[in-house]
């Protein structure tokens, strides 16, 4: 998967590394504690190349740190960094989504709970960076600090992003 | 696009839909209010096989609506449904994944804002059903009440989701 998107986007940047069908499957199984290429492959149905060529975009995106394992050096798992554990906010809010709106009611294939209360977790909700709460309804993106000129334009942008 | 996971899986039944670098970025543009095919050819720089094919996929499944415009009626109209605007929660969580981590600090090329005060959306948090906030790091994924068998012995399953 090359690099599609040259835009001023978030969206595009992350359509980049993450937009096929097959790599937030794998990150799913990396959270899940996947560590071995077999494994990868039987949980996923991913075609070999195909999942080789993912965990290595993976690994260069510091999602996946490659292990060597065994004596023979020929051996690898691939565990999941800090960074890739910060994706589990990306796939909460896909499984969300996709329960509602992808599956009559009671038929969910997952649900999100909470470990020490087994409460279903039903919505994600948007926070300031001082703590504060904000409406979905009240929420727009503009352009960033590095928006390219085009985008500026697009979408303005504030002056001085608080 | 196909439907390329069977697997009983929230995420692999959102890929099966959105599992492309195209389909997310024409949903951007429908909640920016672009709503001509020749708008989202020139925003996106999708293709126009590609993204006549995505549009009908997008309309199959509820998340824009064609309408017809004009009295030749041979011109369309894609407007963003209900369903494609609750894709904005998707949309947010992957726009600050990627500003936290694709790009150096003050390069994002898009912000979320909260309208009335302008000030920077940083965070997303999970809740539970009953309005009660949740940490992260206590969020698990489990079988939900409609995970074929395979799932449920893999994943485990709540006897009772509360």
């Amino acid at each position: 998967m090359g690099t599609k998107h040259k835009q001023s986007c978030s969206i595009a940047g992350f359509l980049n590394v993450f937009g096929d069908a097959w790599t937030l499957l794998i990150v799913r199984e990396a959270l899940f504690g996947t560590t071995r290429f077999s494994d990868f492959q039987r949980n996923t149905g991913a075609a070999k190349n195909l999942l080789s060529d993912r965990l290595s975009l993976l690994v260069d995106h510091g999602i996946l740190a490659k292990v060597e394992i065994g004596t023979m050096g020929s051996r690898h798992a691939y565990h999941i960094t800090e960074r890739g554990k910060s994706l589990g906010s990306v796939l909460s809010s896909i499984i969300l989504w996709a329960n509602e709106h992808l599956y009559p009611d009671g038929e969910a294939p997952n649900v999100l709970i909470e470990n020490k209360s087994g409460k279903e977790v039903r919505d994600i909700e948007p926070f300031l960076k001082d703590g504060k709460g904000v409406d979905w309804s009240d929420v727009s993106v503009v352009a960033g600090p590095g928006a390219s000129n085009a985008a500026r334009k697009r979408f303005g942008l504030r002056d001085e992003p608080k």
